[in-house]
């Protein structure tokens, strides 16, 4: 794979914002586990706040409550396959990594691994575990970001349901004072 | 325009989950306002509960803390001109309809207005405002849903930052347990 490369923490936001679907990725006692998301949302620029819903009946629950630390890893339209397998079956007695040909790469400031597989990779920390009581929200804060920059032109994808996905298409540009 | 007719509150997470850019409407004392937003989250099926980064330096905060209603609009990319319109002043002292030419329609559930020219209309009652205070976001349960449904290919945007937005593309299907 293509060398990743940091990314400023104040452009994390771009890639969360449009709402692509996400492979969360957890470590505890040896075991690795990868969790397929698409409820996430921004919530502050920098540092960047993310706000992840997190089933109470999967396994990354679990995990997250008790080691507080994740990466959230972007994968593109050709790893689709891939992204639904994950969401397809449980982690508590399945390495995802070995089953679906993924490969981890240690992280930098965590001790869950990166998917080398995607093309950005943010490594996060729980800071708010309050919400996920009520609501299965948990408030992370990405504390180290990498992009693979020699690709121009990825292209995520975006659930609509039933494993039915709409790929990124072209970019239009209109004069924003939006950040 | 087209009539919309109901959809079921099952589906309304479809719309959501992925990550449009949505415009968010309001009213308050005989005064309606719109506002863009692309922080936004489902948190549950059905009801379908949406979290939503509201700015409280915005009109909007304001007004939703106080009525506690809203109608989250959904465009299309031939309105991206008049999303990004809507995002870039603020609706205290503009009426952002007349200023835009977009149409209020009465709702059925809430004061606030739908937007006529936006394909899908969610009208919201805030079930859950305490998290305003550290995280600006407004918990809103979906209590009526519209579509147009002789719209078969509408294709929403996504904010990359700066008023670059990357439009649907193409659409792909994969066997897939998610719902």
């Amino acid at each position: 794979m293509a060398k990743k490369t940091a990314l400023p923490l104040s452009k994390v936001y771009q890639l969360i914002e449009p709402g692509p679907v996400v492979l969360v990725t957890t470590a505890s006692g040896g075991r690795t586990n990868i969790m397929t998301m698409s409820w996430h949302m921004m919530i502050d620029f920098e540092p960047p706040l993310i706000a992840c819903v997190i089933s109470n009946r999967g396994f990354t629950f679990d995990v997250l409550k008790k080691t507080k630390e994740c990466v959230i890893n972007i994968p593109t339209v050709e790893l689709a396959e891939k992204v639904v397998a994950c969401g397809n079956v449980s982690g508590r007695k399945l390495d995802k990594f070995t089953k679906f040909g993924l490969t981890p790469l240690a992280s930098s400031c965590v001790q869950a691994p990166r998917i080398d597989e995607c093309y950005a990779n943010l490594e996060c920390r729980v800071i708010d575990g309050k919400l996920a009581t009520k609501y299965n929200i948990f408030v992370v804060e990405v504390v180290k970001a990498w992009i693979d920059r020699s690709q121009k032109n990825p292209r995520t994808i975006h659930h609509q349901g039933y494993g039915k996905f709409v790929v990124d298409g072209g970019i239009i540009k209109l004069p924003s004072r939006m950040r």
